[in-house]
């Protein structure tokens, strides 16, 4: 059993010196903050994940929560957890002091999430309920807010988020269930809800659901969906009419159960905010979501790369390729091999990248909220709205290949349950699925967002890309870098000029066919931005001292790494996306599949 | 629950239009054969997979092989099975008559195969049979022959290979488990084998093992080691001193037991062939055992691959992007959605380009041994050689792809138990490990095999390759392919030329460091000329007739959706293979992993 999950020292580097998270606490909603309380944090979080969450990790996976008598029995451990993490005051850290916040800023409360799932990503409940809590504290009347906020953060009551329906995936516009005035505020919420994370279960004395549903005669599609708090639990001790219709069970993330719910005639909940309404505010909440789906990501990544790296510094086998001969001699620990040097660069550079990358997009999370002008505000969503799909897609995407290449490592034992990678490589499998799948990001990024006021947040991304690529041309080491990923921004500009030439035909289906593949082109690019960045400010730290020496020198190399076996990759997508052959639309012809 | 799990129109297109299989009927071994007799072995082989093997797919995986009291309980389906094989004579139907096989071509026998995998791969047992047997109708004395074949190849008694240990998995030169004469070729075999697949169970009446071992004072390494035969039971009903030391529990192919074995002080088993010959014996078998760790791949592709098309066409999500508006126009099943399609495309051009490319390495199988002349057997032998490491690893390393691009087609259903797809998915995965994991596979590949004979195999193929060009250009729909695949192979050869350069450095470490890379392009490479000759194949059959147009037609798309989409990967991988900047070789200075 591998001992490290998450890597600290990296961490500060990327939230202290890469992105200077600090200068937040120069805005007023942030001002009683300091790199000591964010500290603080990070280590009350690091001593509940080493405590509770890492020591049950196997345990959590191979006691999955069951259905018993239409109730919900979860791991006991799950209990624990949630009373440490209400008790921290971790769930609304980022809260406003007003909600029974701590104001912390979203760049470091999303750092503690990852912490808290490198560890145990099976025990994640509580992500849940900050989404939820969120939703209330943003969009509800006062009454709402102090009946449900409090027992939501302190950990006594989960939340949940009810989108999904049978029918109804990624296509919200044709959600069923369904709304009917029952009084002021009051309305009787019915139908079905599936793929609800911790939907109900036993380790928590109340569940507050978050529901989306259309108000009968409300208009057709996304317009006519509102939002309701559905709790299952009145404040009388009486129990609403939801029920536990079905419990998946699961390839991953087994600790946390996925309900299929029933709300029937009689359930009662709450109008939240104004009707028709609920999609919006589901959608302000999505950022924050999907960042932290890519934290998700990141997170197991984590876990499995420091697993690996533990394994292959042991495991002795084989001899260097140049010795291949000297039998007499002790075979040599497989890190020392090419190929597993190999894959374990390109997991750091993967895990350490997609970091990166989330920890930017949550900085502009909080300026786009919290800076003091309107046009700073303005510049930050831009941002914030471009990078999001990516920051969710690439750790992510680029986590099943560091999950699969970190048990690949294994070898033989990679395959078996003696070691926790296999866990890794079947949790983070939901990933790419959930909060919006890759090809829903896709065609989010390409369909939406690039195109979103004629282009401004791509102009506003290549200035930012730029100021990097400055910085680094100031390093004779550097330069080389700089100057390719100048050409790839140039290449990325071509490649959507052409595509957007597409979209001007009317022909969406076919403007939007590649998304995906133009989703993994900027996943790239963006990945490398990130990388020379982190670059630059190793070079700096190595220019004004010798601490930490190989610490610095190790992140030059990794992007070394990144930009001579990851970048290239630019190569054949571009070629793909230029190509004007058309085979993946539905011609309507028959076609054998 | 997906229906299908194979197609046997391809399989038949593939076998006898493609690849020209019933060629081999006119050589003497094969000449009581025809592809009536072909057919009849298939037939017998799906009948078994639709009636025993599909129906228990997830019975197999939800109750997997316990160790109780020291006994291997595996599912009673299994013993079904094996008495159903036995008697179809399909565990040794490509052995000689002599040893009581049906002297079928290896191209059948393996077909047979994808049948039965593709059906249930937790079920394959036999494959390990046959294997073990092979070794001993090629190696053994009259006696061990005449005691041990018939036993095997009729299902009564399992065959195992027992060649890794706990200190030596994939460098075989550090076994210890040893080996001291007791009598006219009889040896104490002692020692421990993890990892042996049907290792022991209850379905059977006997285990005949395969284990490699060396005899005291043999010399160190390769060269040192002996193959024996070693029975569970005598046949005087008397047991052997093995121990089921342990059972692994698994990511997947859970069906098979995985057994830790302990041959103790008094175990006692026969020399197969001379002394210190074990590895070249078991060498020779590699080809076959490669190649089936291949057709494993494919089978399992295929069947996630037309479940994630059966999910498709039936599961309706959203409307077509062109109509993305028209909210009260019901859902269109996914299938029509372009993503999904490219998906689905690539999962077919993985599948059926795998199958085609194991069909064409099957064959050199069959003409290496059989051909008449001693010319042809070695020009067969050298492509078989230098293509086996292809064979095994592109089905398997796309097919972890082709499994997860699968589950992703079902959205957040696939990564529940209500479809077999989250189990493709988990099975697939030891695939690229055993029988030699995808970094040895490189090796293999770049190491010995590209160079061999001055590179002799390598212009072979060339050579063969180039019948396909040059057909393929009479063809005005296909020339634009012919020339694409020409220029592929001139920029592979360059690379070649580049690495062997390095090799002549004498730095193996280097020449080798990037070998998985190396496999990657002549993947590619070897894949699209698969689909070149399945492209003119299918353009032959449209020219001929209307009959099957739609077939045709789609045959050809598909090749094309490969040189459109999976092809262009190959310059980002020419970037790397011909970059001289060194990363992933270990410099001895201190790396913070």
């Amino acid at each position: 059993m591998a001992t490290q999950y998450h890597d600290r020292p990296t961490i500060n580097f990327l939230l202290y010196d890469v992105h200077e998270v600090e200068k937040a606490c120069q805005l007023p909603f942030f001002s009683d903050h300091s790199r000591e309380t964010f500290e603080m944090t990070l280590d009350a979080a690091t001593l509940i994940a080493d405590n509770i969450m890492f020591p049950n990790l196997l345990s959590v996976d191979r006691n999955q929560p069951e259905l018993v008598d239409g109730e919900v029995k979860v791991h006991p451990c799950l209990k624990d957890y949630l009373k440490a993490l209400g008790d921290s005051g971790i769930i609304g850290a980022d809260f406003t002091y007003e909600d029974g916040g701590a104001q912390l800023p979203f760049s470091i409360s999303s750092m503690v999430g990852h912490i808290l799932m490198a560890a145990n990503n099976g025990m994640m409940y509580t992500g849940l309920t900050t989404g939820a809590a969120r939703l209330i504290a943003s969009f509800g009347s006062e009454e709402l807010k102090q009946k449900y906020i409090p027992d939501m953060l302190n950990g006594n009551w989960q939340g949940t988020m009810c989108l999904t329906e049978p029918q109804a995936g990624s296509s919200l516009s044709d959600i069923v269930c369904s709304a009917e005035s029952a009084g002021e505020n009051e309305f009787l919420v019915s139908g079905q809800k599936i793929f609800i994370s911790a939907g109900d279960h036993d380790a928590c004395r109340n569940v507050v659901h978050l529901v989306l549903a259309r108000i009968k005669g409300a208009p057709l599609g996304t317009k006519g969906i509102s939002l309701f708090v559905v709790p299952k639990y009145f404040e009388d001790g009486s129990k609403n009419d939801i029920t536990n219709m079905g419990i998946y069970h699961k390839l991953g993330q087994k600790g946390v159960p996925a309900m299929h719910l029933g709300f029937g005639d009689q359930c009662r909940g709450y109008l939240l905010g104004e009707p028709n309404k609920g999609l919006n505010y589901m959608f302000q909440m999505m950022n924050e979501a999907r960042i932290g789906v890519g934290f998700t990501g990141a997170s197991i990544s984590s876990a499995a790369y420091h697993a690996a790296v533990e394994y292959t510094k042991e495991r002795p086998q084989s001899r260097r390729l140049n010795k291949k001969n000297a039998l007499d001699s002790p075979q040599v620990a497989i890190i020392q091999h090419p190929d597993i040097r190999r894959m374990l660069l390109f997991q750091k550079a993967a895990v350490e990248g997609s970091l990166s990358l989330l920890t930017e997009v949550a900085q502009y999370f909080d300026l786009s909220h919290y800076s003091e002008s309107e046009e700073e505000r303005k510049k930050y969503h831009l941002l914030l709205e471009l990078l999001t799909p990516i920051a969710k897609t690439y750790p992510c995407e680029s986590g099943l290949r560091v999950t699969s290449d970190a048990l690949q490592c294994f070898g033989g034992y990679g395959f078996t349950e003696d070691f926790p990678i296999e866990q890794y490589y079947r949790d983070i499998r939901i990933t790419p699925i959930y909060e919006g799948t890759t090809g829903i990001q896709s065609q989010d990024l390409l369909g939406r967002k690039v195109a979103a006021e004629n282009g401004a947040a791509l102009k506003l991304l290549a200035g930012e890309i730029q100021k990097t690529i400055d910085e680094a041309m100031a390093y004779d080491h550097l330069k080389k870098y700089a100057n390719e990923l100048s050409a790839e921004i140039k290449n990325l500009s071509t490649i959507t000029r052409h595509l957007i030439s597409v979209a001007a035909t009317g022909d969406t289906e076919r403007f939007l066919s590649d998304a995906t593949l133009y989703m993994e082109l900027s996943g790239l690019v963006t990945i490398a931005w990130q990388w020379l960045k982190i670059g630059v400010t190793a070079q700096k730290k190595l220019a004004a001292s010798d601490d930490l020496k190989s610490f610095y020198e190790s992140k030059i190399h990794t992007m070394k790494f990144f930009y001579h076996y990851e970048l290239p990759k630019t190569s054949g997508l571009s070629k793909r996306l230029l190509d004007e052959e058309v085979l993946t639309i539905d011609q309507g012809t028959e076609f054998q599949f």
